[in-house]
């Protein structure tokens, strides 16, 4: 046992002993067992924007199998996917790599007028299929926000009883949002709090930019330091809980590697606990993702 | 036994003892312990309004642990929060300060075209994490009213059964209300009373100011003192079963000391029960904040 | 047991012996014990109107306790009220006073944009306090009348099973009916037939005035003798299963004491059952509201 | 906070907050209230041996508002009583005093041929009166062993996820066991140590006697230190998981309050947890019991 | 990933990859890892035999903590206990040491005429611990076997569903059977091949003795080897569906350390998949016991 994770576990005190030895497994699996830091791959690209948005640039990844042996080759964390993708691997590595199955998608169809993904797996099929945790997304500044804390607050309580974590995307999206506000400092740092506050053991967030959305938050972040992304990053880290909680950062849409690594190393300075990192990783090569996924975690290692 | 608290609790005659025992904790715990007064400290405004609104003026406010710490040392009879702060001290506190679990929130991003907040939590979290009792806000106004007086009837219904009283903030807002006749005295008396009728056990409304705001009250309202906020206080009292339900004021944004004070001494005046004040407390430091509510407990004590 | 009591519950026939040892509760308490007919104190005013509208002019009516002893006094068949209200003496007069629990409820403050009440309390509640009967308002011609009679349909489903009669408050109101056709003869008579088809046990409507609403109606009205209030109350009675339902009449806003008692004079001549009169006795001081429901017993107590 | 309370709560880990949180009641109240030791009145013996052979020494003892008042003058941690004692008591006290609602009796007038308690009450009494714990007697050495373990494995699962510590009076009693055995050293070391294994929180037992009842047992003890009793609690605490669960010993049949108090004075000197009394104090006078309740309050602080 | 395990696992397929997840986390962790064999840590001699039988001869055993330390210091693949020891010890190590769950319990004070144990914990609570998976105890030859073998039937479908394997401790036992029979060839043989029947996936049996009990088996044992115990081993693998089901050997009561080394030998020469010793191993010194398992390894690693 390391200190790193007796000090992250210390913050979940009162919760089962089944939690606890899943976020145990999360924490101390891969690269970065023990350090306390977590590098996952997410892959549910393909429900989200459909397969060959996803998987054209590297065919590879058309193949479920592909992105359990990435994220096993490469060290990670833990990998996460819908229900299909896992379902379609959880008989060979269960008990090896660590899942977190997402159990609410959202695909680019269609779905109704405020954004609100479909609930597609649960807590049953999470044990059935021997995963850690399960991840759900909600959209804060949704008009159907509502059903969604309503509906997470149900699956958590289910899946603590069972001993599974649960990880809340917290994504703001809705009419009075505007796009540039998704990243505002001010609403990711919001967007975090509230999914610590739903009981999220682990918070995903997007990196915030430095803008503030709301009218009424521009006063209190005059003192708030956020010149730069370290700084940022550490605000999140900060609205969630003073850190006792755990939450890290996906890293979006692919771009150029040495931009990403650049941003790694801010999430890592500003003490953000990881990255969850799914195209950038699953659309170059394999030797490539690979490389990448190992460079990220050998910055959060230096961290 | 005091017998301030005995009078209040045989109003509460008829209920189960595992919610009169809870009622009693409230009443028995801390500065104004024995005297049937409160004051309570509340901390959802990071839902509510954003971690950075809240708590940038006082960083140490983003941890959890900070808000039950300040509870305990001013010697607050209750600490109210959302799921999330109370999980993450419940383990630490429990048995020791009552936990009020704030069990429906809503964000400031979005969310239905009309008030409603979402359900966060519910009794059995509450009875989990060891809470004397939990909160609800209702929009009184709001054309969503129906749903949230249908919530809080069967919440109600399922604490009694295990033994936990119930707070209900009662919050009149929605379309046919004005801004300023949120805190009109005929509304926020309405508001009171409509939460007694809901079977409510403790009421929560804002300070009523010198303003009528429905046209079919104006001439009733002639007849009732409204000149002094104590008046006006002493008015709202009345309208929650004259007296026999406990009804107590928030403090809403912060403001200076020394209006704060003269506030509390009308609401203590006008027979109020007492105070939740959170953002004037929390939003300084710790020290002067918790002299704050000292002086709060000591006017109630004076009372 | 008397003749009149037992030819009122032979129309009953077929209910469960809990549903009819309760309606014979209702019919032999009070000075009108024994001859069928009932004046009921109902006081669901400050939720309805607000506490001040209700109350000011009597501010003992602030007091729960007030208004069960006033029915006491009086010699009230039975005391109608929502929850809180009820809650507040049931330990005290469960047993002695009927209680009818009003289990839906609805605020002027605002609410849905067609007329529908919001369920407050509840069967359970009802057995809980030891009630004698259920209350619910229907309002035919609201918008949203389908979501309230299928609520209805299920409420006294679950009130016989445990031997609870349920009274229907039947007040059409909605885009389709004038403000005067509210009392419109036809239309009342419409509201308690609708009443009574769904099941009620007791009907309340209001006083029918000398106007006919619907075209469609104007002609077969031509008929219907209709010119006294006497008249027009047959004629209600007769369209409630010709007389086989208890139909009782409210007294509406407050009003000059011999105006109100031609009017219960009347109703007694019409063959109404009796009177539920609320503002009219509890908006006076103690000594004159207990005078006013004694004066409209001993009307029906002649009838 | 105390810690000695702290530290024996530490070895409740993985426990809910609610557990916690009553435990903590339980080690936080009365005049030993962070000492970690507790004096407990337990009043069964109506129940379990009849009213005259219980109260007749003391007949106020008849009335269950006398142990409460005893309870709480002489400041004992908690009352722990059957369900009717508890009822006639709890809406006066709860809230100020712990209760045990002890879930199963036996009466001696008859009963199953192997000793078996009936379940008289449940959790959802212990909640809906306000119970800070459930209390369970199990037979070890019964024919009906089984059935009696699997019940309390039920009745533990229901009361955590409410918040209820569960307390399991250990007996060995059954057709395999000698009269003396009941108490022999080794048989009450093996009963603690079966509680703690059904996942008990607090377990009492009968202070053992100098006497070794099983045949293979006999070598193994030859190394145990138990010339004296406190040599012997010494060796109960140790069966019960190294002192990591709270353990308690009764007082059994009246005595000399000289021989009582030197029982105790070992107990304390074995590092017992405390003293669970009944008889030895209800069946003297008001004043003669509560003296003999602070004196061994006394020894367990002086320990 | 290794091939030993991969081949043991190809012989469940079918299961759910949540039971193949905790079988593989069972096979990969520990000085073991990757071999396909497993030595195992139980201690539920002191609920059996009692606490000082237990852990006298090394009285730090009395503490929980002391054999899951024992097991990790050792490198045992599992710790193997009852719910007591589990809960006492399942916060600090869920996640890094696999616990099985010993969800039934005989202690030796008494119990039912015919060998059965109590059932005193079940699948949620190996879920809530976080266990790997549960394990059970049958009697065969006891004439409560019908109840044994249908309570094992719904455990393993619930403990399926979720993700557990099953552990059966097949000990034959009953008045057909003679004290000698009970290691019999023939019966042990036969208890392991009904607890593959019944769907254990690993079965647990006590060494074969070279002795045939069933009159009608001597025949048919004429031509099975079994002259030594690596051959009367053999035959048990033989029986346990061709070595299609893990079968692990206990090592019964504590014996002079070279005779245990060669029995395990023997074991591991008769292609045993491991062995489950518990009294050789907790009651030497924690230096000797951790020397003997790591010895226990290296022969099954050898093998």
């Amino acid at each position: 046992m390391s200190n790193a994770v007796d000090q992250i576990i210390a913050n979940y005190a009162g919760e089962t002993p089944g939690v606890i030895g899943n976020l145990r497994r999360l924490l101390n699996t891969g690269t970065l067992a023990g350090t306390g830091k977590l590098v996952i791959l997410p892959v549910d690209q393909g429900f989200e924007h459909g397969p060959a948005r996803s998987f054209a640039a590297n065919p590879a990844g058309y193949d479920p199998e592909y992105h359990a042996t990435l994220a096993i080759e490469a060290g990670c964390n833990a990998y996460a996917a819908p229900l299909g993708f896992i379902e379609a691997v959880a008989h060979r590595y269960a008990g090896t790599l660590p899942f977190i199955l997402k159990v609410n998608n959202s695909d680019s169809l269609g779905g109704p007028e405020q954004p609100c993904s479909a609930l597609t797996s649960g807590v049953k099929d999470a044990l059935r299929l021997g995963c850690a945790a399960i991840g759900y997304t909600i959209y804060p500044g949704s008009g159907l926000r509502n059903e969604q804390y309503e509906a997470i607050r149900s699956l958590i309580a289910e899946a603590r009883a069972v001993g599974l974590p649960t990880v809340i995307w917290s994504y703001p999206r809705g009419s009075g949002i505007s796009k540039n506000g998704e990243t505002a400092l001010d609403v990711v740092a919001y967007a975090a709090h509230i999914a610590c506050q739903l009981g999220a053991h682990i918070v995903k967030v997007k990196p915030p930019a430095d803008f503030i959305e709301q009218k009424e938050a521009q006063k209190p972040y005059e003192q708030v330091p956020k010149a730069t992304l370290a700084e940022r990053v550490q605000h999140v880290v900060q609205s969630s809980f003073n850190g006792k909680r755990i939450v890290i950062f996906s890293g979006g849409a692919s771009k150029g590697t040495s931009e990403l690594l650049e941003e790694l190393r801010q999430i890592a300075k500003g003490g953000g606990f990881g990255s969850i990192m799914g195209r950038n990783a699953f659309q170059r090569s394999q030797a490539d993702g690979a490389k990448l996924l190992k460079d990220a975690m050998a910055i959060f290692k230096a961290a």
